[in-house]
This record gives C-alpha cells, structure tokens and sequence, in this order.
C-alpha cells in the first residue's frame, strides 16, 4: 500500500515520521514548499509537486490541514489524480458538513473518504498514542486500520460520514469546558497560598482528576505556556462547536465563554501559546 | 497503637473496615447507634457509648462527619477522653476554620489534630485507592503514617492546618467545573445522534480525557444516577468553596454555577443522587 500524506504541521508532521517508521510512507507534500523537501530528504521518501502528482502515486492519501477550506481546496486539487479503491483519511479538525462535502466529491470518482480527526495533542501524534474518532464505512477502515495503528492507540469508528468530526467536536468542547474548570481551581489554590505542586499531585489522584491538570498543571502554574495546543487552533476548533450546537438548538455556555476568553488571549498576543494561557486570565 | 473511628457514612464505614481488616481498629461511635453496634459485632471492635469513652480508649481516633458544626460538636465531645500524646484525624470536608479551630481545642489539651479530608469517592473509601490532603506538622504525621497507608494510595502534606482542606475546597471546585465540563459535552453529543458509549471511550484516551467521564460517563447517559456522590453533599462542600474564596476575594464562576444548578436538583427531589445528575439539566 503506497501512502501518500499531505500537511506536515505539528500534528501532521510527527505522524508523518511515524508512517515512515514504519515503512508505510511514500510521498508527502506540503503548503510550504521547503518543509517537505527537507522532511523528504531527511526520511527517504518522495516529495510530490502538487496534491494531484500526490495523489496518483498514493493508495491512501492522509491529510490534515488547519481550516474547513484547506481540506475542500486540496481535495479538489488531488482529484484527477484520484479513482476506484483509493482512500483518503482526513485527520483535519473541521466540521461534519465538510466531512460529508468532501466524501461526496470523492465518492464522484470512485474513491473513499474517512473522516479521522484525532485527539491526544502533538505528544500523542509523536508518541503515537492517539485516539481517532472516525466516520465513514467499516470495509473502507479495515482496508487502512493496520497504516492507522502506527498511529492511534485507541481507533474507533462513530458512525457514517460526520461522525468522526462530531465527535472530535464534543472532545474539543469538553476540552474548553476542562480548561476553565482546571485554571478557575488552580487561581483558587493559588489565592489559598496552596503549594501548588502538591495541589496538583493529590488532585490528581482523586475523582477530579484529569489529563489537562496533570499534563498541563505544572506548567501553567509556572507560567509556562509553550504548545501544546494553540489557543488560536482550538478557538478554531470552538467555532465549529458552536455552529454545529447552533444548528442543533442548543447552547454550549463553556464553550461560548472560552471564546470570548480565547479572544481576549488571541487580542493580548496569545494565541500562540498553549490552550493553559486561560490560566492568565484567572484572577 | 489503637485507632478509634466516629461516623460510619458513606466514607466512613468502609474506611473503618479497612482499618479493621488491617487490624487497626479498636473501638468505634456513630450518632445512629445500631449501624455501630451491627458494625461493631461484625468486626469483631467495641463499640463505645460516647464520643468521650471512645477517646479514652484510643490513641489515634479518625472522625468521617459531615458539616464543621459536627467536627466541633465531636471533637467538644471527645476533649475530656484526650489528652498528650493523642491524634485526632480529620477525615471530614469542612472549612479550613473548622479545621483551625479543631486544633486549637485539642492543643489546649496537649493532643494533635490533622485536617485531612479525602477524595476518590465511595470506590476509593472500599478500595483504600482515596487520594489524602493532610494539614498539620509533619512528625504528627509520621506518627500516624502507617495507619493512613491502609486507607490511602497518595497522602500528601500539604501545609499547616487548614491546609488540608484547602486543597480539598480546590478538589471540590475544580469537580464542580468538571462535571459542568462533562454534562454539557455528553448533551452535545447525545444532539448530535452519536453513539455515547464510543464518545465516551474514545475521549477518555484524548486529551479531554477526566475520571468523572470515565467512570459516571456511561451511567449518567442510560440515565443512572446512583451515588457515588450525592448531590447535596457536593452543594454542601461548594457554598464552603464560596464561601472561602469570597474571604479571598475571588469569584468561582463555575462553583456558583453549579451550586445554582444542584439547588434545582435538590428542589425537584434529586439532592440524594449522584451529582451526574447534573447531566439531567442539560437540554
């Protein structure tokens, strides 16, 4: 199986190395020219002079890319390169009506989407410890889960076509709700003159404890707020959430007040930092 | 060393038990005298008259109650039966006052106090996996170590008295943000048409992953809300997290969000089940 994958952020990039661990990759391309030629260079494998170039030489193409458009732009441009039997995996963050949009256009030439966003932030995708929502047909899975377990520890398919965004959209709105319950408590521990090493230690160990506190506790509370998760991506990310509950009638208020928090951070010059910067706001 | 052990609730009882089972346990006291005198039989312990005699005949004595006017109402109890040398072990979540003024009672009679409230629920009570926040002076402590490694998996000094149960307002406040964090995303996704038992699983090995997901997650979604830990003792726990950070200055969003919500709870009758019920609120 020749796997092509195209998008070598810092998500994209880590399972990139990982597929090539493994002798499953092939080729790559990137927006960014000179990233994937030094990535090329450096794991022996092809860099392709366009999405389509890519797509001819893949039997499964992944992609993940940052925006809803980004994942309709570039598989518009694989398409001629694409027929019967070949799959694409999208491992992007976006809403489930562009999962559903772009299985649509490749189901016109044959081939076969997977919407497979991920979630267990870039340690998971070097670590190889992901968790994949995806949605899509049970045959089209089987036929790529091997070239998926170099990548996820945790493969689970939700349903139809959507269904693997809708679900990576639940995990990104529980991840807003977290971050506010975890900085909102630390700011109360700190105003307790708490030590707050110990207070994450023994918190942890308990029924509140959760992977943000643990992974990102230390570090906040030590004004540390190297990504991780960017505050600009998951803002993104809480964008789509609030659309898609829109659509559905129903209010998401973590979500909507992470937001307008978020926007305070991305206006303050933060949104580059880690999604834990919330801890900033926290008085 | 012999142990004495007042309130045998939720918590209490099986701590009692694994104090006993580790041959810990000498004599007991409950304000409902027969769960004492059944408990008392089957253990093979005394069960004392009062507070006062239980205190006479103990060096350590643990007491699991549950508001601060129990603690000093107890403690008052107690204070003829104690005096150097002898331990009083909070095990109770109350104010970090309470816990100050526990002390200063028992100093005078040349006894020690530890403020040391617990989480990890009923399941870490049985399974003694409970996670401990101890106040207090650490050769206090010492004394007492090896009786706390039968109840507890982390025991973690965390400051002078009162510090413990500042750590266990944090643990509590933070569980309230959580279990907003949680119930409003399950109800997104349960919008949504996905199937919850895979949402659950898959965002538990995600960075959103929490304990509360994972363990009310499943019964909170088929509608089952046996505690666990009930709603009205959280609510009890929040207004002292309130309470506490209103003495700092500072506002709990979340925990005043969630102390609103468990009063509608508990006037629609559910002030008795687990505070997954929350989930019941969620449109």
């Amino acid at each position: 199986m020749r796997i092509g994958f195209i998008g070598l952020g810092a998500m994209g990039e880590p399972m990139a190395r990982n597929l090539a661990s493994a002798n499953f990759l092939n080729v790559i391309w990137n927006r960014t020219t000179e990233k994937a030629e030094v990535l090329a260079k450096e794991l022996g494998v092809h860099k392709a002079k366009s999405p389509e170039k890519l797509a001819k030489k893949s039997d499964v193409v992944f992609t993940c890319v940052s925006a809803d458009d980004d994942v309709l732009d570039v598989i518009w441009s694989m398409l001629p390169g694409l027929g019967p039997g070949k799959i694409v995996v999208d491992t992007s963050t976006v809403s489930s009506a562009t999962a559903k949009s772009a299985a649509k256009m490749l189901e016109d030439k044959g081939a076969s989407f997977l919407d497979a966003p991920v979630s267990g932030g870039v340690e998971g995708a070097k670590n190889a410890t992901l968790a994949m929502m995806i949605g899509g047909e049970s045959d089209v899975l089987n036929r790529v889960k091997s070239v998926l377990d170099v990548l996820a520890t945790r493969i689970v398919l939700m349903g139809p076509t959507g269904s693997g965004q809708g679900t990576k959209a639940v995990n990104q709105a529980m991840a807003a709700g977290i971050n506010q319950a975890v900085t909102e408590a630390l700011a109360f521990a700190h105003e307790l003159g708490l030590p707050m090493d110990k207070v994450i230690d023994v918190i942890s160990g308990g029924a509140a404890g959760n992977w943000f506190l643990e992974h990102r506790g230390p570090s906040m509370t030590h004004a540390q707020f190297q990504p991780g998760f960017k505050v600009e991506l998951h803002q993104k990310d809480l964008r789509i959430c609030k659309r898609m509950a829109e659509e559905k009638g129903l209010k998401l208020p973590l979500t909507i007040q992470t937001i307008t928090d978020y926007e305070i951070l991305i206006q303050e010059g933060y949104g580059e930092e880690d999604i834990s910067a919330l801890y900033r706001l926290k008085p």
